[in-house]
């Protein structure tokens, strides 16, 4: 579900049309839809209803400060994973309460600064770590809330950079390690251990490992239970799949419906820390054809849009779908397909290498000066581009019904040298 | 050959102490040898003295400002493929005679500074981009040069992300088309078609590629003198390999001796474009230890820099040599392999998925708070960096004997939101 959608051959994000938001804030160019941002965030809200969870979005997703100030302001608070991502979070005002921090390698400084703050709960994730911020919170005469994080060993079926409940992976630590740090809690004294943090993984389009996951969580906690450990706290991370292709994955409501049940009797306030499934399909990269290269076995859509704006295709081999944002007669009907005018081209960018690519076989048929619209690019976009080439870094704009907001001014080249000096 | 060496256990850059240098400028943080650089640049000067070479340093693998100043102050021209890269040249001061730029996508605005600032020669890569630039060059009533970049359709035997010789790839034009182009060439009022340009690839350790390229284009050159058309240069291109792991790679000297009898006779003009020849070992990333996770079957040495910071092992499966700055009496001595106290680790960072790694299962033993080096980060390190999971980019200085400078500062939290907006 999202507002992307063509109205007489037109693409429009709500009420704006695409091609009119390229001229005017020129390409390449993220757009992002807020209604559909909005409307992700409460079907997770209305699917988990009776349990009344803490929904973190995830910032790492998108950080934009004004895509962090709309869930903010819609109730949602903020999983974070550095430093810089509690920066974003109180550039918004998101109250320390609502927030919660996970990451392997949390160094001193940003542990530091998130207890000041005051956040809500840490994801633990070594006990070298709960030990840095036990005496951190010491030093700081403060007690702060400690989730540690289970690594349950499971599979969640993605790709296998955005694995990370199985037992190679760096994060979490192991079932003995947890329960065995959750007995000895009295040795943390500024440390509150009250919960227990899974998160197995990202783009999971099946229910089945998130089951497994909690299956072995819920084991735990009965078992801390029966041994005098009351939690309080159960956070089951983020990881819900979205629409690239042809993935049909669980909706909001499926998920809570299996998830739900094995929740039931352990009375812990619930976490989720959802991020692509909130604003994966809300954002779209638009971009201009440059060239396009038509020769028998060598067909390229040169864009403006480059590995550099979209790291995904180069980096998971992640598929997105590729469409003009005008439909012509010429495309993708079928009576062209029979005629053969379309044709199989790859859709790649100006950056010197060929791991520079969008999208490779789609069927265009586009010429120079064409727009054309790269879905799902809400999340993992932007916050993984780079300057790579040179190539100063995209524009963002947020759409609200007919009102569109630059939310972040397109780099310049005087950008891209800030802070250097030519000795 | 390069300036990091170890003396009594402690690792220089030149003659400055690497962790002290750490200390100074915190971690992460890239270090260059000025020395290195230099060297590698007289190397490939040397070795091809007897043709008086234009070298143009590839901007894309490394384009700090310092590091352009330095090569362009020894007399290298610039290979560009952006127009952030022009900005760069102009930047240090580099002439527009010493400028060559190559790219699949380069745009009118790119095309239209270019020739204002009176580039030395494009590399075409298409026919659509000939014709674009010819309409642009009239516009501005200049004449400009321009060299065909035939694709050679050989294997480089690199990565396939950086193998840009073969007919699959977006690169070039077909020895047919470029032939055509050359001989059609009264067509192009406004350019002076004057070149071959082949470009096969990056991390190329072989000869052998060349050589086939070299003999395609040498086949074309002498095709096209018997039609008429006398060509007056011929751009090797770059993709000299380096030592990051066990390879052993061609020297300049080597390469020299396979490809200066093919140049014999032809009577043109040689340019070469090395990047990571010049600076790929010149550099160094050093990070800090964070934590170390050593749990049976689960060993991690968790860094303060990540994927963000150096993208090669995540984007190309790249090894990168990873040691501490202090060699202590744990570290990969025999003895301590004998007696089993050495592990093996997996190099981390604290970004929040399982592609976040430096290295996989490494012989380390160090502790938090240690200082590491990787190897081998001078190419392709900070120029591909970016701000995911907010993280700030890294500092990067230029050691030149015994004198260190800052040539790019550390970003900052603020530096993470700058042109953001929370609407």
């Amino acid at each position: 579900m999202h507002y992307f959608n063509f109205k007489r051959n037109i693409l429009y994000c709500e009420a704006l049309e695409i091609k009119r938001l390229a001229q005017k804030f020129s390409t390449p160019l993220y757009v992002y839809s807020a209604r559909t941002i909005e409307e992700h965030f409460n079907k997770l809200k209305r699917a988990f209803k009776s349990v009344d969870p803490l929904i973190c979005y995830s910032v790492k997703a998108n950080s934009n400060l004004s895509i962090l100030n709309l869930l903010v302001l819609k109730g949602a608070g903020l999983d974070i994973v550095s430093g810089g991502e509690l920066y974003r979070a109180k550039e918004v005002g998101c109250p320390g309460e609502e927030i919660v921090y996970a990451s392997v390698g949390k160094t001193g400084r940003e542990i530091r600064d998130a207890i000041r703050y005051g956040i809500f709960m840490f994801n633990v994730e070594s006990l070298a770590e709960a030990r840095r911020i036990n005496s951190i919170a010491r030093r700081l005469n403060r007690k702060t809330n400690v989730s540690l994080r289970l690594n349950p060993d499971v599979s969640p079926g993605t790709h296998a950079y955005i694995t990370t409940g199985k037992k190679e992976t760096k994060f979490g630590m192991d079932y003995e390690t947890v329960k065995k740090a959750f007995l000895d809690r009295k040795a943390y004294t500024h440390l509150n251990l009250v919960g227990i943090h899974i998160h197995i993984g990202s783009q999971i389009t099946r229910g089945t490992p998130f089951v497994s996951a909690i299956k072995k969580a819920r084991k735990l906690i009965r078992e801390l239970k029966a041994a005098g450990v009351a939690l309080k706290f159960f956070n089951l991370g983020g990881g819900l799949g979205i629409v690239y292709a042809q993935e049909r994955p669980q909706t909001a409501q499926q998920f809570a419906r299996k998830v739900l049940p094995l929740l039931k009797g352990l009375s812990l306030k619930i976490i989720l820390e959802p991020g692509r499934f909130i604003v994966g399909n809300a954002g779209i990269l638009v971009t201009k054809v440059i060239y396009v290269k038509d020769a028998p076995g060598r067909k390229f859509v040169i864009v403006d849009a480059a590995m550099n704006d979209l790291l995904r295709p180069a980096l998971y081999d992640a598929y997105h779908r590729i469409v003009p944002v005008i439909k012509n007669s010429k495309f993708e009907t079928p009576a062209c397909r029979q005629a053969g005018n379309s044709k199989l081209f790859d859709v790649v960018g100006p950056v010197c290498e060929s791991g520079d690519f969008l999208g490779k076989r789609r069927r265009l048929n586009v010429t120079a000066g064409d727009y054309i619209a790269v879905f799902g690019a809400g999340a993992y976009g932007f916050s993984m581009s780079s300057n790579y080439n040179s190539r100063p870094r995209a524009a963002e704009v947020l759409v609200n019904g007919q009102k569109v907001s630059l939310i972040r001014s397109r780099e310049n080249y005087r950008d891209l040298i800030r802070g250097e000096r030519a000795v």
